[in-house]
């Protein structure tokens, strides 16, 4: 009825579409009754998600406090900022660069001792285990609302062939398998590509051309090169999403939910290498091959790699994220996603001003659906949940190295689910309703990014953070158990007379007075050994410990899922229980019902025995009608 | 019908229960008539894995034979066999031993490439892709029998408490949840025994006390400690199978199958470790941790731990895997499924003959069921699975170092269908037929064992054979990229002064020249650098790859396996089409007949309006009665 509609959009406004309501449960069955299952079940994911948020950031903050509370105990930031530890740098660019004081990068080492804790190595594994924790809820969340929504019985009905792909196979119908072969490889072409571009953009922006290499400038020079970085994530965004539709379009699907799927999983692809492929650049290749003092390593001839600042790398990578994720959530999902519908709404508005006068009186009559008809039409749930897994890849992929995560994305979903909620209830046409069983494709790709997490994370602690030197120094090389000296041992020696020719500092007494040996980050023999600039076995030994804690931190952390996937049942023991019952007692009603009419039947000595007989059938155990007989079937006709 | 049954198992009997058939499938679905769903799903199953071992054999026989072919022309062991190559190493054990010859090795060198080789490692990822495939096709077939017979709607009954557990929960209903955490410590504290039991033994049946090193003896010496090993793994079997029901007893669970499910998932880990402890000592702690000379480890003082033979540990491992193997399914499974049954039948027949006169008269006149009665009752399904899943364990753990296994499994198992066969038609009494939709925890244990055997293989590429090394040798310390040079390069040197008093070989001058510098396999520095002895850059390098390796091989294999995984779709196409026409079909039936009978109840203007009503209500979309109908259900009234 038209009234209840109006009733029940009036009582999602009050009640779900509003910032008020923000600590509430979502009405989840309201929001099902009036858009469908399907969007009532993206709302139910997002709710489940955001709820699980919370304790995740909670740990996350506690963690990030912990960084903070130690980092006046870091032995190793200690030992950088003293100023009578007199170490002297390398340059860290050709002849504009002079020699530098290790001191001098007091601040970045105390800031990186943040997020390159122990703390953090407990924090990975912590999120490892929640998103492995969120599965299993999901499933059992999922179990529950079919249950209560009367989906178990429901399946998808069949897909109809699409019309375009009847058109092609018409065509041709013989070069198909070849064909979609080909596809396959453009696609891996295309993503390779990106990866590609993105690395020499970043390398590119990185290459330190630039002679300003004074502390303080360098973190600007840094935060300017993330928003750079993110505005060129934001436009490929956008062209890589017309990619995966354009190359969809090729591929001729054959039915509707297949082409969907396919379209999905492309543009997933796509847009998640595009948000990652600066990260894991900065993680795992930034000051990895910048070859050594008289040896740097060049690109085009003059452009020499750039190296970190001291204290790792993570403190960039840290810088990157928290930008990326910021910039992602605030422009992209809350400007676009607000301004935008608002945008056009309004040129709707202005334009059917325009008209004449009378219509401009008709219009303070209009009925319901003719004011809805100057809202947006429905675009399909996609981009509410590629924004949400991306995410979710924020939350997971790099949690090591920015335990905050967790927390801003929390922040940024209790705006997020009313905003959605507000653009579904007031911006947009109302949907046709779809049912739906699940997620589809989605739980399947949250899936892939948790286990890309776990791989990411091991590689992060090991390769990114220096929490694996630490370890080896403390157990290894330290002669007293403790980290005094650690400083030292990482950094290696460098006889300024090595330097080639051109590549000598200009302002070689910039410090005051003359340098014959100046130290870098490297695990390299000193210029006075038998092999000099050779890698030493410090660097072996550090390497193989590194490895061997991936190793162990995957496999760990695998079994661990593993266990709490065999510990959490998928259907929640209620509802099976429930489901049981309900089974017993629909059959004992069936097998009353029956039995009262062939009573009935026999009682009159009734003509249509032929009835008779095929309806008493289905209590003699012999003939096998095989399907099961599902209500909702029924209820379907 | 009696006549039915007898002529079904005459059938039975020729076409299944006989060698001469080996080379045909097996008739299933008489099987399942005759024996129920279950037993006819184990041998289904055990088709199926028979079935999939033929191209498995078939690459290892190849991969066997390119080592054979390869063997001359592998420069390692051409470089140990070469008489010029006069290496002298150092004794292999204290006083007793002497100086020997690195050419006296030559023949194990030799025999080590057979499973040594780059082809294993292409067999064990091989492998890895086999064991998903099983699965994957596993599913599909199971799903193909689910509808062929007809379970697609079928539901485990509802279990009922076992009378033990309602008994302990009378008695202490409080103490619970404690108890149970007490009997999870136990089972685990009992593993761990069994481990550190399992590998003592070996440790001390290895510890060289014998003063007998030559190398035509040793072979010897390794093979009998090998057949020693299987009769304590045969007996020590036995054992555990009766701690793993006590165990479970104690631990009192809730239902029937609860109580199956964790005696069996008891049973099998007892039983896994027992079978693979000695195997994974070999492969990953032998000659590990054997220190250096002149400074040897030594357990309890006085015995020193031995080192493997030159070649690796390989060869010893293999002689380990093929005894234990063919020792197990010759004695265990053949000698003790088809000896102990038919001595028990002939004490039970022996028996009733000193019976008096009359019953020996009586006896000729049997019944079919008196005759029966003197078979052994039938005993459940679980020994023939679990006998099965510890052979799926060394076709697929140790296959990289074992490229015969899966020839032998195979070899056995063709003999095992009608070994099993013969027994449950004539041996045993015919069981009670039970349902069952899948093979249950089997399922989840193979899959256990699968993904264990991902792992274990990439340790024993890396880590036992010398593949890595090798590999190392050639692109990082080659002087010409080929491998001469390379076991030169694997040997470190000692010199001969520098052995503890009492240590010094009491024959030093057995090879006829007296020795001042003595060669042993490791990466260490030599007497003459300013370390002497100290493990080498090398050694860390060897290491790191060794570590890389492992994580490359276990994610590469890993994502195959979900690739497999996803391309394999868990339903045959056919039989999804299937069931969904059928689906269709059965409501069409369903709609005509209730209209039917609608039709003729109410032109005959009855009296039970009310079954009328509630007849018709199946129509109309209001109602909503929940749990699907499925015909089977019906069948079982």
């Amino acid at each position: 009825c038209q009234m209840c509609l109006i009733l029940c959009k009036s009582l999602l406004y009050e009640e779900w579409a509003s910032y008020s309501v923000f600590y509430k449960y979502q009405p989840i069955g309201l929001v099902r009754k009036y858009f469908g299952e399907k969007i009532g079940l993206y709302f139910a994911w997002l709710g489940l998600y955001t709820q699980m948020l919370i304790p995740a950031s909670v740990v996350g903050v506690i963690v990030f406090l912990y960084g903070c509370a130690t980092v006046d105990d870091n032995i190793p930031s200690m030992e950088i900022c003293h100023p009578k530890n007199n170490i002297t740098m390398c340059p860290l660019c050709d002849q504009a660069c002079s020699y530098w004081k290790l001191s001098t990068a007091c601040g970045t080492a105390r800031a990186s001792h943040l997020f390159d804790n122990p703390a953090t190595v407990f924090f990975s594994i912590f999120m490892a285990l929640w998103a492995a924790m969120f599965m299993e809820h999901w499933k059992r969340r999922q179990m529950r609302l079919n249950y209560e929504w009367d989906l178990t019985g429901f399946e998808d009905e069949e897909d109809h062939p699409r019309a375009e792909y009847e058109f092609k196979v018409m065509q041709k119908s013989l070069k198909k398998e070849h064909k979609s072969q080909q596809k396959v490889g453009v696609t891996f072409a295309i993503v390779f590509g990106v990866i590609l571009y993105r690395i020499s953009t970043k390398a590119a922006l990185h290459m330190s051309s630039n002679p300003i290499t004074r502390n303080h400038v360098r973190v600007t020079v840094k935060t300017t090169a993330a928003i750079i970085n993110l505005v060129v994530i934001l436009i490929l965004d956008e062209v890589y999403g017309a990619v995966a539709r354009w190359l969809t379009v090729l591929e001729v699907p054959k039915t509707d939910k297949s082409f969907e799927e396919r379209l999905i999983f492309k543009t997933f692809i796509l847009k998640f290498v595009n948000a990652f492929t600066p990260i894991i650049y900065i993680a795992f290749f930034r000051g990895r091959l910048v070859g050594r003092p008289g040896s740097y390593l060049y690109v085009f001839e003059s452009y020499r790699m750039e190296e970190c600042a001291h204290g790792g790398c993570l403190m960039e990578l840290c810088i990157q994220l928290s930008i990326t994720m910021l910039g992602k959530q605030l422009i992209q999902n809350n400007l676009f996603e607000i301004g935008v519908p608002k945008l056009k709404k309004l040129i709707r508005y202005i334009r059917s001003k325009h008209g004449t006068f009378q219509e401009e009186e008709r219009e303070k009559k209009l009925q319901r659906y003719e004011i809805d008809h100057f809202l947006e039409p429905f675009a399909g749930l996609t981009p509410e949940y590629m924004e949400m897994i991306i995410q979710f890849g924020f939350v997971t992929l790099f949690v090591a190295s920015f335990p905050l995560a967790p927390l801003f994305a929390l922040l940024n979903n209790i705006i997020e689910i009313r905003l959605d909620a507000k653009k579904f209830v007031a911006e947009l046409r109302r949907p046709v309703a779809a049912r739906a069983k699940d997620i589809g494709i989605w739980y399947n790709l949250l899936r892939g990014v948790a286990k890309v997490a776990v791989i990411i994370n091991a590689f992060v602690i090991s390769f990114t953070s220096d929490f694996i030197p630490r370890l080896v120094y403390q157990y290894m090389y330290s002669p007293d158990g403790s980290m005094y000296g650690f400083v030292n041992h990482t950094l290696s020696y460098f006889n300024v007379s090595h330097f080639q020719d051109g590549k000598v500092p200009r302002d070689p007494l910039h410090l005051g007075y003359p340098v014959e040996i100046c130290r870098y980050k490297d695990y390299r023999e000193p210029p006075w050994s038998a092999t000099p600039y050779e890698i030493s076995k410090e660097f072996w030994a550090v390497l193989a410990v590194r490895l061997a804690f991936v190793i162990v931190f995957q496999n760990v952390v695998m079994l661990m899922n593993d266990i709490v996937d065999w510990l959490i049942p998928d259907i929640p023991k209620d509802i099976s229980l429930q489901i049981h019952k309900e089974k017993i007692l629909m059959v004992e009603l069936f097998m009353k019902e029956e039995q009262g009419k062939i009573h009935m039947l026999d009682s009159m000595t009734s003509v249509g025995s032929k009835e008779n007989s095929s309806s008493s059938n289905n209590h003699s155990p012999a003939p096998r009608p095989r399907a099961g007989l599902h209500t909702n079937n029924t209820n379907s006709f």
